[in-house]
């Protein structure tokens, strides 16, 4: 059948689950935006800026599968590559479409705005090629089979993709499958696969203290029942790394904690650093995940597996997928008795605070962790909020989104416009600082703009706190301006029903909360906390960092030895 | 002698002239952040995002001659790119110092936050490379030889450079010449220098109709006063491209006016087009800036200047200065007794609108022209305020700042910034549109947050006006969420004195001017226009686009060649 190329780009978003699309119109993109107008299943989402758009897309795709972001070429593009790499390094399925001058401008290297005006039409896909895993310039004869190749690559790595659209050939009919794209995997050659599983067979086997160490892959590709059933049959404890916050029960008796290296609790640190057996899922060792490279791990009872390998110290299983991997593995293990839990089950603390206490971090995330509901989706925003929201236990069926390895501050007030799109009935709270939410604040503009009904946390610092704990203090580098948070619904022009407030004290945070729960609209509350204030965890790691940083050098040099020694010791996640 | 290479890196930015270094705090750029915070000649300026930052670095150039942008490794800057690229495509010399990851952590490839933690340390140099004339990674041993190397380069091409500094060696002494950086420009090879001026000679002596056709690159490299002498002397009349606006004096009696293809004046039209003997000064002939390629120029008689360039029909000249070149040939040529004046001084127009007639372009761009002053600084957003000032004849001391050819929107607001702070004694202007505004708000504040007082102009069309000209005029994606922009200012708390007012008819215009002019504070004046809007140029051009940039066989299928003729016709600048 016959269908125009950017129909079938739709077609195809729509066989992935794609109900939005975010982005921005711009020169070259307007005729594919037409399409999705006309499109009853997408509905085109105006951010109010591309790198929004991107972020919006991100916390999208993390809720909803997959995600489409549409800008124009080279100025929208390079607004967002900053969210797209930031999807490549967390794993997040985006497909990017970029409307680009039309083909006949490409192909004579003519000198269209938008771009340097030298004729090159290749920098904008050099620069993508380094953050996505599949690209394309699409022309009527190969959008086809390209179209499908990139989404297929997405869906294989779920990491973004680039494809570029030429304006002038997006109502260009092309003949094409009718079938539903093929998402199919590849399996596993059956030999391998067979003795892969001999070989864990044999080291679960044998091992006297086995243990699972699970970073954000097991939730990416979609393993973490298999795991949990794993950890159930055979009474295998599991730690999680902090960038796999709640992606497995953190109340089963199997749960030993979180393992940040020597920042661990040292009951998971026994279990991680003292096993005779440990498997890591897609277990990346980065800095602020091990505490600064204070992680153990015995490189002679470690075994690795990815999504496509398996390693073991003495041999590599190449091309094994991990799913049919653990579940061929649950049908070959035993049952055995239950270990003994490693990690008590806190009892829910009865807080115990003075009405008119000032606000604290300490007093915050004390109320904080018996507010969240289940099934809530909440957002972290790298920095105070991600440390404290990693350190309590979440309710199981909550959904916890941040950006702890990429790492850039403002992801989140986008990325919930995009989670909240995904999962319009859940309860979904957002916390971020005030120097974050400044980076990306016309985004609350746009969460106004289609009604959604989000809890946001302001905390309010007066500045880059997280900066001031590694390196300059008092510096006024760390200063920004101090904006009346609350009035921002106001300016953005919010038509629906929506409340703000600013909290001080701990009677005040208490009656916030107490309303908000209630409460059928937009929240926005302002937490005022002192500027040196922080979760105690930050407060020590902050030194360890700067010295990593930084050096003995430079502004370490006044510091001892002693120093560092004592905080590495006081860290305790 | 030796000193911190942070601190010698300073010491060279303090040479070029640079008073304010814009950007982010970061966790990787803190210690040089300290340096600068130290340093009594440079105060670092800090923005609301790194593409606001890059923005504002721009705007300060473009008056302050160079400017420095200080990122964060790979989230500071990948946000900032597209800023560093549209400095590049304006020739604007933008030093963008990014701390990166410590330089053992680099070495060794060490898995740290804000990279793809995959061991690649290359892909965000690899970016810059596509968007700057110079790139370095500092090390002790380099830095010296290196940080002169690349400014040279910035300072030679007037283009962005990109420096990475690794945070561990901020503080790190080496032994640095303690002269300042040498600048001299390679001079031109005099044999050649003097054939290429014997040929412009012998060009010019034989031509009937000579003209010169100028684009922004004379004011880059620092030529307008040496050709408004070869002007002078020998009567020879200029056009500029729209991508010069104001570098010449467009008062004087050789200014014919913006040459832009088919769209000219006819009189321009005619010079350009029927000259036997046209000198084109860095002229680079863009979609946008010729009226969709309806420029004709004759290539037998054309002579192309360059930085370092001579091409005429016939010959090439390597290596000839632009500036030398010039000043030779003045001296060479004989004065003529002036041509006839191609353009008459427009006489100022006695605006004639009733008091409650709504507000228009029409009207609007009318009271605007007799409100400029000498020595202004005038930012117009690309869109509808660009090509409206572009219309106008600004006061000869005026400066005035657009990103015609990367365009992208959202960039005034954040070079205002620059710009002020490049100039704080000159009056500044901005005009920009609703859409291009919510790109980047949040800069707004830092104006605020320094103090600073220009007169912003929001013009609030309802949406992106621009591109509902070219499609989709009532199409969804379009529209924006209608902002109360008068409140931003409050919002954004300032303390400082400032006044805001919304204008909706001709009479409240003219109030708001008057106010405005003799106010001592920073004034926002919101401008209510009606959707479909613009001035007569952009409504006719923008049939015209959609025609190049989306074909026959899309949306453009419905509207006849007789249209577009119609169209093409119309257009007049």
């Amino acid at each position: 059948m016959f269908m125009e190329i950017g129909n079938f780009l739709n077609k195809r978003l729509s066989e992935l689950g794609i109900k939005h699309i975010f982005g921005v119109p711009g020169d070259f993109n307007l005729s594919y935006l037409e399409q999705i107008e006309t499109d009853s299943k997408i509905e085109f989402i105006g951010n109010c800026n591309e790198l929004n758009a991107a972020y919006a897309a991100d916390g999208y795709a993390r809720i909803n599968g997959f995600s489409a972001l549409a800008t124009t070429y080279g100025v929208g593009d390079l607004s967002a590559i900053n969210g797209i790499a930031g999807a490549y390094t967390e794993n997040v399925p985006l497909i990017h479409i970029s409307g680009i001058p039309p083909l006949h401008a490409v192909t004579q290297g003519a000198l269209i705005h938008h771009t340097l005006v030298d004729g090159n039409y290749d920098n904008i896909m050099n620069c993508m090629r380094e953050f996505t895993v599949a690209q394309t310039r699409l022309t009527p004869a190969n959008a086809a089979s390209e179209i499908d190749r990139v989404l297929r690559q997405c869906a294989l790595e779920r990491r973004p993709v680039h494809i570029q659209l030429p304006s002038d050939i997006t109502h260009v009919k092309i003949q094409i499958d009718d079938q539903p794209l093929c998402l199919e995997r590849p399996v596993s050659d059956p030999e391998i696969l067979e003795q892969a599983v001999d070989e864990l067979f044999k080291c679960l086997s044998q091992a006297k203290k086995p243990a699972l160490l699970i970073d954000n892959e097991a939730d990416i590709f979609n393993v973490t029942t298999l795991l949990a059933e794993l950890s159930a049959k055979t009474g295998i404890s599991y730690a999680c790394l902090p960038t796999a916050k709640n992606i497995m029960d953190e109340s089963s008796p199997h749960y030993a904690g979180v393992y940040v290296g020597a920042a661990s609790q040292l009951s998971v640190r026994n279990l991680i650093e003292c096993s005779d057996c440990l498997i890591g899922i897609g277990a990346r060792f980065t800095d602020i995940g091990t505490g600064m490279f204070s992680h153990k791990i015995n490189k002679d009872s470690y075994i690795e597996i990815k999504r496509y390998e398996v390693n073991t110290a003495r041999k590599n299983f190449p091309g094994i997928e991990i799913g049919e991997l653990l579940t061929a593995l649950n049908l070959r293990v035993t049952a055995k008795k239950s270990l003994k839990p490693t990690l008590e089950t806190p009892a829910t603390e009865r807080i115990q605070v003075s009405e008119h206490q000032k606000l604290s971090h300490e007093i915050l995330w004390k109320y904080i962790g018996n507010f969240f509901k289940a099934d809530d989706v909440i957002l972290g925003e790298v920095g105070t909020s991600n440390t404290a929201l990693s350190g309590l236990r979440l309710p199981v069926t909550a959904k916890y989104i941040c950006q702890p390895i990429w790492g850039s501050i403002g992801y989140t007030l986008p990325a919930l416009l995009g989670s909240l799109l995904a999962a319009p009935k859940r309860r979904q709270i957002l916390f971020i600082g005030d120097g974050s939410l400044q980076l990306t604040v016309q985004e609350l503009s746009t969460i106004i703009r289609y009604g959604l009904k989000p809890i946001i946390f302001v905390l309010n610092n007066g500045g880059y706190t997280i900066e001031r704990l590694i390196l300059g203090e008092n510096a006024s580098y760390n200063d920004i301006q101090n904006w009346k948070y609350t009035e921002l619904v106001q300016v953005f022009n919010g038509k629906e029903k929506y409340q703000t407030c600013m909290v001080e004290t701990a009677g005040q945070l208490k009656n916030a909360l107490d309303q908000v729960g209630a409460y059928d609209g937009l929240s926005l509350i302002e937490l005022k906390l002192p500027a040196m204030d922080a979760p105690v965890s930050l407060l020590k790691f902050a030194d360890v960092v700067a010295r990593y940083d930084y050096g003995n050098f430079g502004y370490q040099k006044l510091k001892t030895e002693q120093h560092y020694v004592e905080c590495k010791n006081a860290i305790s996640f």
